[in-house]
């Protein structure tokens, strides 16, 4: 079983069914089809409100565009030390902003707490041009250890911006199994709560590749369409992102999908706490992070289980991720494997 | 019928099949898994030189990262005028390179010749760092004017960049375009000729949404690698662009595709002179441009054709492409039809 | 005798003796002292409308700081192909813009003519996010060929600007010359022509190192003053710049050297004519670009006059630049030397 | 008296004498010049190795421009993070590495620690493009906390950067300094100890604004000359920064006046701790960093001197910069208006 990450799976078949359907006849190219031509009415019905979408096909393309339309090249971005920008996008936020600056903080279990950032606000170094003045909070939702900003956590946090004058973004890579633990309704932790837009995940929860800019500020729009074609993001054959996009939030296929995920990391846990294991915090979503003893981690090893070590929460803690195709039958039999 | 370009069309029978097959099973992420390992073997295969591939989903990607690890952020890019790097990929080329400058020149049918290309240089500034020296060439194949450089002709370009020490490149959206029309081996207009890197296209010849850099030089692969990643341009899912583009040269589906393409080209250019049309210039592709008076250009877009008018050429010229998955019995029909 | 350049020449008492004066005492960096502060003021007086103005130390730095104010990344700057941002500044703009892209046109002397300005936007590519659209014309006054601008050229200019919607920069290296040409008052060739931002050159005309971004849209000032500051051009010792500033426009220092640069040439212009040499075109500044024949050019050499060649006027014509320095008597000497 | 920043003071009579001197004639611009062809020489004497000089006018430029030639756009720069270009230079490192990422760490009194430096380069994240290798270490000499690497120490760096094949920069803002606290010579602390290159700071320290790239690499000559120039501070007048530059280097003026700054430093020490304040670290240089209790601070203050709170330290900590113009007489008398 593969636990490593939830980029190992494959595609789902709703999105192959619908990829399959759209592979017979001609359509206008980027962008002009009418698939794509769908995407802001989906979306907006989604999100309850009037957003743009722009998508693209990997989720760093879709954070660091988003970033090139909410701060200055001479900007900065506060976020979470842990955060996928910060750590796991090379120089990507440098590039596509052409120089603004990560000004990384720290928070419990990779997520920013509001009144935490009110202070790192407050103490960052304002001294004119020589100092990089805070412009925008990228906050990520499931977040990279695998917890889940509550709705009052998120208002909070766009209240702090608010307050500042901030623009707030969501790195929304693992959005979906952050909606299906709360049970909440998406605007919720969204533009209801202060957040300008979103890379709404789609590729780790049963797409092929795309992931999807939501813009619930319509005036960002000329400028993130303008970088994804200056960076190469513009698909000509855009009808194919749209399709995906499309088949994944239909029938709340994506929240099912991510519900899933969610229900196999807690049948996970439980197998591995009554193995010995530990949470290192309680878990929100598909991601567990554990502490392992030498011999549990070499009996999961030795039944074909794949996962990481996560060295910066300890030597002994190591990361599952579960999938929408995590096959939860066999997690359960994976009980008796490893006893 | 859609001749308005061939990145209207769906992707091919192959690439659905193989996508499909993949479309089951987990596999590693970001290129570790065994269909993206097979890339370098197959591709240098093909080219019969040992080559490095790296996989991105669109055109404009490809070119620009290609140059990006051939030109200093202060160099210069030799290109024809209509080139697509100068006429249709924004200010791309700047922004990955970080601010190398396109220096466009003129030749027929979007060709560059060799000599001109010599004057070109020689005649270039050369006042050490306040003008932009150029350090690399870049050439379309087929052009985006529908012709081919001959194996001469791009060996004779070849040599010009190696009597002045300049890089060669090579856009390639429509490569196998050129290598249908020539029946030549692929490594006799690239490597063979002196170029260092290739954006293999596969997009508009079938793909879903897939065009490889091919490097030549080894020595390239690192920074094409580092620019890949931080562009945003690294899929999670690599497989898939690797299974298309796997599927695309299996079999040569690549030729077979392309060389139906340019048989539709000459089917339709041959009914279009029937009714009075004149090809603006020789066609070696799948690209068409032609004089077409009032009266036929009606016709034929009563007819349902769909075609633009290309006013670079003139007023009354238009560009039709055909392409894979061209139907070469509903061309013929035509005929009837607009007569 | 040195026509080489106006560079070549050191700076002017006035500014030598305002140097001298403020290299006593302490005082406060980076533009907080009484000196820097002045320079609104003075700049505002000098253009009879309220400017904002930032200095630097070279005119390259003036003008692309002042271009990454005025057009987005991706948008493209209308330039004459002979423009020094086009032809002697490297990659500058495309560094400081973030990829902006120069959109360079013709037009006789260097100048560009409204009319055909009206065509060459109205001809330029309109594909949305594909082509670059030009957002900002950049002209130079006095022209790299030593021409000016009429008040009535630059209103035309302006004109069509403000028709398309795009902003207008004036590179000023040589405003002082085009002022004193023309006998007028600043603000007639600038912002009531609908110029945006200027750089007032001081380094050719007296100063040691300083030309003077001058803003008439305040809205401006911020991202001009961030890009001074993180491309290293805000001095610490700001005062120096503001100085010499202050030095250059007081008692019109700044038209008085203009002026006698401009006699000074035109001296130099008979005398050349006398002994055979036509001017390639009439010279309105401190520029004289002429045809000599070989035997005047060996006759001038020897006389040790120095003079460049300009073969982009054609293989018999030379550039002579007058200055503020030059001695009129030993000008009037040379009549005899060369006879 | 001003003990707010040492670049508040003028510049000093040598460098006044040199500008008045050369402020009479014509010379070639861009560095042509004869006084700008001895800097090689100068500097390569002053060092005892062979050196390329490239001057600036800020530190800034200096430091920036350095570290474009020194890492890939995609690299790291170890720095402390105190470091003048992690909090005091904008997003300047961005901007001219194309997107480098400043990799901050920490160590007692705005030094970095061998040891801790060669753990830290072992703890950053090496998973491949995903995180940023760090390529280059950039210590400043004397540190922003008034403190200097001790030639040993320095050597220490040095042997660390080369066991992990990282370049070695030194941000030489106060290098005179520094230089006069060692009593060593330059070399033993630059090139012996492995450094790349320095920005050998001498606006600080008397001149009106220069500050010399030395690069002890000569590849690193291109790159630099070419960065210098497309960000506009290559000036036409080259002479004046090398003016500035050979007066600051004869007779030892750089070392007669950081070894006057220092003595001050080190007198105002005494007096203040004679009054009750004590150093918050011993003083290397010609910055204190001291406790001062609110009587002694108002009494300072009363007496007419200027210093700036340094809340990093602590909310008692202040810092006085004494400089190559402090009359020490005065100081002496402050002892007397103080008590």
């Amino acid at each position: 079983m593969n636990f490593a990450s939830d980029n190992v799976t494959p595609f789902c078949p709703e999105i192959l069914a619908a990829l399959t359907q759209e592979g017979k006849d001609n359509a206008p190219a980027y962008g002009g089809d009418d698939i794509s031509q769908q995407l802001d009415t989906a979306f907006s019905q989604l999100f309850d409100t009037d957003v743009k979408v722009i998508p693209v096909a990997t989720g760093t393309a879709a954070n660091c565009i988003s970033l090139s339309a909410l701060v200055s090249p001479y900007g900065g971005v506060i976020c979470h030390h842990e955060a996928h920008i910060n750590e796991d996008e090379s120089t990507g936020v440098a590039f596509f902003t052409g120089g603004a600056k990560l000004l990384p903080m720290d928070g419990p279990t990779a997520k920013i707490e509001a009144d935490a950032l009110d202070r790192f606000i407050a103490g960052q170094a304002n001294r004119g041009v020589h100092s990089v003045a805070p412009e925008c909070v990228a906050i990520t939702q499931a977040s990279e250890l695998g917890t889940v900003y509550s709705v009052e956590e998120a208002h909070a946090i766009g209240d702090v911006c608010k307050k500042h004058g901030l623009r707030l973004f969501m790195d929304g890579a693992r959005f979906a199994n952050a909606v299906a633990h709360l049970g909440c309704h998406p605007a919720d932790i969204t533009w209801k709560a202060g957040v300008d837009a979103i890379s709404f995940g789609a590729t780790k929860n049963g797409a092929m590749a795309v992931d999807a800019i939501v813009l619930f500020d319509n005036n960002l729009k000329t400028r993130v369409e303008q970088a994804r074609k200056r960076s190469g993001h513009l698909h000509s054959k855009h009808r194919y992102l749209a399709t995906q996009l499309l088949a994944y939030v239909k029938n709340d296929v994506w929240l099912k999908n991510a519900g899933h995920a969610n229900d196999a990391a807690t049948v996970l846990a439980d197998i591995l706490c009554q193995h010995g294991a530990t949470l290192a915090h309680p878990s929100d979503g598909n991601e567990l992070f554990v502490h392992l003893d030498t011999d549990l981690a070499e009996k999961l090893r030795a039944a074909g289980v794949q996962f990481h070590p996560w060295p910066s929460l300890g030597s002994t803690v190591y990361r599952f991720v579960a999938a929408w195709s995590t096959d939860i039958a066999q997690v359960h039999e994976l009980n008796a494997r490893i006893s």
